[in-house]
């Protein structure tokens, strides 16, 4: 197997000081030095600063205002050459650490990262982003590929950092940006007074004597530390607890604001910072599974020592890691060189992730022959159009892949068995096989007859003339006389006898799209009174999910129509939102919801003198189905499913909580992708309501579907003025609406108890208080009737 | 003037069958009859409904279920009935009311009342759509401009009403489709167990015995009655008062998803139902004023008897009557002919109207001559690009326009007036004028001098060649050898002398966007050290609001760019979405926000040797607002307005709350409204956290904007574990983070107490509880740098 992961180096200033004592080559440089010598080691690439600390000096002399009174002269002085360099600007030869192309060549570049693109003060963010400028445009005159920024620090400047990047990746075209960013803030979980890491910390840098900046200037070895709210820190110990819940969700959040702004640019990216430990749930670190993390940025400090000393990561971040081996990241590794763990070397840290990469399930999965991950590598979030096999005929490439699956079809013959051993036993068992293919049915009722030692008669209809001369093949080949060939449309071929047992195989990713309702409603006409349908019914299932990936896959399209067609997708960069536990009020559903069922035959239908439904009425379908949303996240579209009972207790399902009972490794069928035209933002604990439609109407079938999201509050009892009217009582609490969270940290929990909830759902518990659902957002097609996409009957 | 209001009246089917008593002419029909008399009466329209009770039999026979059991071949047979109907339908003669291209002419048709497009269950509503469907088209035959479809009634499917109604208006072309809605939810405020009003109430509609509608088949005399939520009306008495609130927004919660839902289709209006009486606070109903209200449906059982016993309508309804007439509704008054009250008779009603026509204050105003209203009729809402008048050179009937303005020139006289009485008398006082145009400030200045009894030089610059000629013209007529006229840019131009005061008029609506800063500080170099500018400063002010016109007015010019421009516009179907009073948190600012200012001349400047910045970047701005947002509504901008200090206390604003006392009756400025793509809802007492950016290189300035919302939430003391971790007590109120909402109905409250919200705005009252923002959304540009709209220097 290829290797998933990449590894690089985090180089420093002394690094690259230390390589420049002894150059042997004339045309030798530092950085080309240590770049080969972490190529000896087996780095696949290198990652440095790109500027020196000679040009933070400058930068800082001139935009930013020393704290001392009674340097107006100084000051003076250094806002002009600052309005100079606004102007126009070059760097000087000691301020950048790479001066040549093939210094550059595996280099991935870290910007100075005391630029604060986040400043509370305007002018100091003003200059920032004009050094931020400059130094990607030197970078991107070197042909470096990727830089990384410095963090936001400040949650209530974000939108400020945000426009920033959008502007460079517009200004600086091909370099891509990937954004430095703790994975949570760390700061939260050490309590919200801990004393600063760095010195430096505190520091306010302004540009004008009478503007206050919060940030920092100078980071620290673990890089800048967060504010996420500089105004909003309390004030009080008792609500300290508030910043832990924003600091498993505040950097992500900020994340989402800045890719939000940057419109889903596929230039910018993110590199996760494992610098924090990481919480020991990891519902709350999924999200990151759905956003483009291209580094992940590893400290040496943040492994820990295993008994023998070796350098090992926490089963919390080793499994993370893991997971996140199947995005193929770049880890960069930092600080390996200083020793920090007693065996093992330098070598000891990239030798372990290695070891993870080895050991991760996803990767072992795509390997092994027989899992859908093996066979659908390669088709991992790549958008497919859901056939339409009966407008289109299949090619013949197409049955043979969708032949090769080793679990539907031993599904298919274990039903059809079943059902003949339990058929009374007078002679022959009539079968129909409903649109045979290429005749994988006709073979597998074949043996079940065999081996259930019962007679039969296989009618097998086609209607791909195509297909129908690979039947004319097998019957004369393989099958003989106890196969009958018909060709034609189920809805309009006649059968010369009733069947026994009516065989199909018309399901689409999510059961009905590729209307098999419509079809079997055209051969129900050729069953006994008592006959059997295989498959008998089959249910839609629906579950709401974030993907930047699909997302932008699906806006590709350029037409507004490839945002509203449902795709058939193998999810990879996919978060479902949904939790189950049934939310605050405890009346949401599970994490994956039932849309609808269809059954064959259907119960008292109304008949044409051809035994044909008069119209498609009775296959119209709608749902309505509410979500908890455990995490906050962006909703960018829904994940569709199919269940299907073939006969009794056989079936077949791609249900994810499911489809390993039912179905392990069948290969046949993706998921489906409803994407939304916009993205909508879901904050944590809140619920999400579904509604999906089946619409028909003389000549297509299609699907619509539209969102809306809630806030549950909970209300504690009122009181009323003598008039009758409310009694407005700002002041106590017990009237107060209230979010009905559990806990704060509720945000960070993913199966609150059931018991709890469902003795909370009538409302009537925790003081009286009723639930109310306050409305927060909405998201929908804009294209009716099926104009953007729909199935041909 | 012209009628504002139409009036139309609702005849019923009782009108109708009583006028085909005594048909005298042979080509008469009982519609044409009621409708000529109509006329006769002075109705504008005539509103009917388009089936009878024939159809309604027929309809509910095959598509309902009976109760009653023992039924089978009843339903059956109406099975079959409705099958056929479904694959192709005709209505028989007696089953409507019209059937003549004549007899349609003045009449507005209502919609089949008992069809329930929102019906819980799915086949009652599928045979609904397939009615409206038939009954529409049928409309849309008889060349009928516009139906009104009946009430959604059940929050809760409000989806698929809105669905259906979205696949109408793009199935049935050029009919224009109007929702009736009542103002607000009625029943809500007579308590959440009242009974029901009409006898059919409470009856289920089901297709399938085994589903269940929760919904009447019969509509009363008000029409059916609403349910806002069939599983979340809550069951204790103390709860109740959540309906009261909904009661306020629901009807509009369920308008907003149908409007979005049909995309803001310009053929889908609103036809507001007075039959419940009013609130008795506006601030809930000024958000109807930002939607497309076509009608008002006023049933005589609205009105109430004066003391002379004529109808006349409560307080809060005439004031809502008297500003809905700018939008040019028709009423549609029903059950005037029913004698409800003792005096007037049928006349009464549409008198009344008429009076509160021309007794409404804002056509008054529109008819005053010298106020902005009259001016700008005929402009309302209408998107203007904002003038570049440094790029483009005005025309002279630009200049006549602004030149009217009765306000602008005399406020200018008087700060010149001042600043000459101020400036010490050592002979003559030296003035500039920087833009002189067609030289009414040059007139002004001369006038100033005059009444001051001082000597005076005025440069005039201009860099308009065509205006220039005029300046010469009225050099050699009216000025003489005290004015100098000098053509150029004043950046780049020289002036003989330094001067004492330098006035320019160069403000746009938000103040800088016609770049006056920028002209201004090319200018700088002609005052003399302690000279004085006029204007001495101005200010940018922001606003969100929400209007679905404005946002349509924007879309409507198809590239994506026109939604990233801001345009000026004179409001008028427009919703200021903030309030004041600091929100629940108490960090909110007022209504209308401060966003920057520009001082001249400004302070320290760094300048090069020709007295000009070497740079712009002194002129980029940044701001962040936080809004409070009472009332639930849709973000469709901002609305930016400007105040400009021209000399000590003499200035000129069109600040919403400041322009009657500052500038009363000034003209020239209309609002600038910038858009947003994405339309953001806003729940009732949401934060709106407002960014926006004045940015500039060297050819251009633009401005970008971005908002985000979030819901404040208050926390109660928390409990911890002995390991410090949270303890998770979901029963326990007192850890319930909660919705910091004084009161449910705060909602209807536009201003909470500044006081309580003072003393609360630590967030330390109330139980200890501190405060937490949670983020619901945002939405931006997505075009940086200045792509879509910019400013050229």
């Amino acid at each position: 197997m290829d290797a998933f992961a990449s590894i690089s180096t985090f180089l420093t200033h002394e690094d690259i000081a230390k390589a420049s004592t002894d150059l042997k080559q004339p045309n030798q440089t530092p950085v080309l030095k240590v770049v080969s010598e972490a190529q000896t080691k087996g780095y696949d690439q290198v990652c440095i600063p790109l500027t020196t600390e000679n040009w933070k000096n400058r930068w800082t002399g001139m935009c930013l205002m020393p704290s001392e009174e009674n340097e107006g002269e100084r000051n003076t002085e250094a806002a002009k050459r600052a309005e100079s360099w606004r102007g126009g600007h070059s760097y000087n030869r000691e301020e950048v650490t790479i001066t040549r192309l093939d210094e550059a060549e595996r280099v991935t570049i870290m910007v100075s990262d005391w630029l604060e693109l986040d400043a509370a003060d305007d002018w100091v963010r003003h200059d920032a982003e004009i050094a931020l400028e400059q130094e990607l445009a030197y970078a991107s005159y070197l042909n470096v590929q990727t830089a990384i920024l410095p963090p936001p620090r400040n949650r209530s400047h974000v939108a400020s950092y945000a426009r920033i990047v959008n502007s460079c990746l517009n200004k600086i075209p091909y370099l891509n940006l990937s954004i430095r960013l703790p994975i949570y803030n760390p700061t939260a979980l050490q309590g919200a007074v801990s004393s600063p890491t760095s010195p430096g910390f505190g520091q306010t840098s302004t540009r004008r004597p009478s503007s206050i900046s919060s940030i920092s200037t100078t980071g620290s070895a673990l890089g800048p530390r967060l504010i996420i709210s500089e105004t909003e820190v309390p004030s009080t110990p008792d609500t300290a607890t508030s910043d832990q819940e924003d600091g498993l969700e505040s950097t992500w959040e900020m994340w989402d604001v800045i890719r939000t702004m940057c419109d889903y640019s596929t230039r910018l990216t993110l590199a996760l910072d494992l610098t924090p430990a990481l919480p020991t749930t990891l519902g709350v670190l999924s999200k990151w599974m759905a956003e483009s993390v291209r580094y992940i940025y590893l400290p040496a400090s943040t492994f820990i020592a295993n008994t023998k000393g070796y350098p090992v990561l926490p089963k919390v971040t080793q499994s993370f890691i893991r997971d996140t081996m199947i995005h193929r990241p770049t880890f960069i590794l930092a600080s390996v060189n200083a020793g920090l763990h007693s065996r093992g070397g330098e070598a000891a840290y990239s030798q372990y992730i290695r070891h993870l990469e080895k050991t991760s399930p996803v990767l072992r999965a795509v390997q092994r022959t027989g899992t859908v991950e093996n066979f659908a590598h390669g088709y991992q979030d790549f958008l497919q159009a859901p056939l339409q096999p009966l407008m289109d005929n299949l090619h013949s490439a197409t049955y043979q892949t969708f032949e090769q699956d080793p679990v539907k079809y031993q599904h298919y013959e274990e039903a059809m068995f079943r059902a003949l051993v339990d058929r009374e036993s007078d002679g022959k068992v009539i079968f129909c096989v409903a649109g045979a293919g290429r005749g994988p049915l006709v073979a597998r009722c074949l043996t079940a007859a065999s081996r259930a030692g019962r007679e039969i008669t296989i009618y097998a209809l086609e209607k791909n003339p195509n297909a129908f001369v690979t039947l004319q093949d097998r019957k004369q080949r393989e099958w003989g006389d106890n196969v009958t060939l018909l060709f034609g449309d189920m809805r309009q071929v006649n059968v010369p006898e009733p069947v026994d047992v009516l065989v199909s195989e018309l399901l689409g990713s999510f059961g009905d799209n590729e209307l098999s309702p419509e079809c079997l409603d055209g051969a129900m006409r050729f069953l006994k009174p008592n006959g059997i349908s295989i498959p008998s019914s089959y249910s839609a299932h629906l579950a709401p999910l974030s993907s930047s990936k699909l997302y932008n896959e699906a806006r590709a399209g350029k037409d507004v129509k490839s945002l509203e067609t449902p795709y058939v997708v193998m999810f990879q960069a996919v978060n479902i939102l949904s939790g189950d536990g049934g939310g605050i009020r405890g009346k949401c559903g599970p994490q994956v919801q039932e849309c609808w069922e269809f059954e064959h035959p259907r119960r008292d239908p109304v008949l044409n003198a051809h035994g044909l439904p008069p119209t498609n009425s009775h296959n119209a379908r709608s749902a309505e189905l509410t979500f908890h949303i455990p995490h906050a996240g962006i909703l960018h579209g829904l994940a569709g499913y199919f269940e299907a009972v073939l006969y009794k207790n056989v079936g077949l399902s791609i249900h994810p909580h499911r489809k390993e009972q039912v179905s392990k490794d069948m290969l046949s069928w993706f998921p489906l992708f409803f994407p939304f035209k916009d993205p909508l933002y879901l904050p944590s604990n809140s619920e999400l309501r579904v509604c999906i439609w089946r619409l028909t109407n003389e000549r297509q079938v299609w699907y619509e579907w539209h969102a809306e999201s809630f806030l549950s509050i909970t209300a504690g009892p009122l009181s009323t003025n003598n008039d009758g009217s409310l009694l407005m009582s700002p002041m106590s609490p017990n009237s107060f609406w209230s979010l009905g969270v559990s806990s704060p940290l509720l945000d960070a929990v993913d199966s609150p108890s059931r018991n709890s909830n469902a003795s909370m759902k009538d409302g009537r518990e925790g003081g009286g208080a009723g639930y109310k659902l306050v409305k927060i957002g909405q998201t929908s097609l804009h294209n009716p009737g099926g104009r953007s996409s729909w199935i041909g009957l």
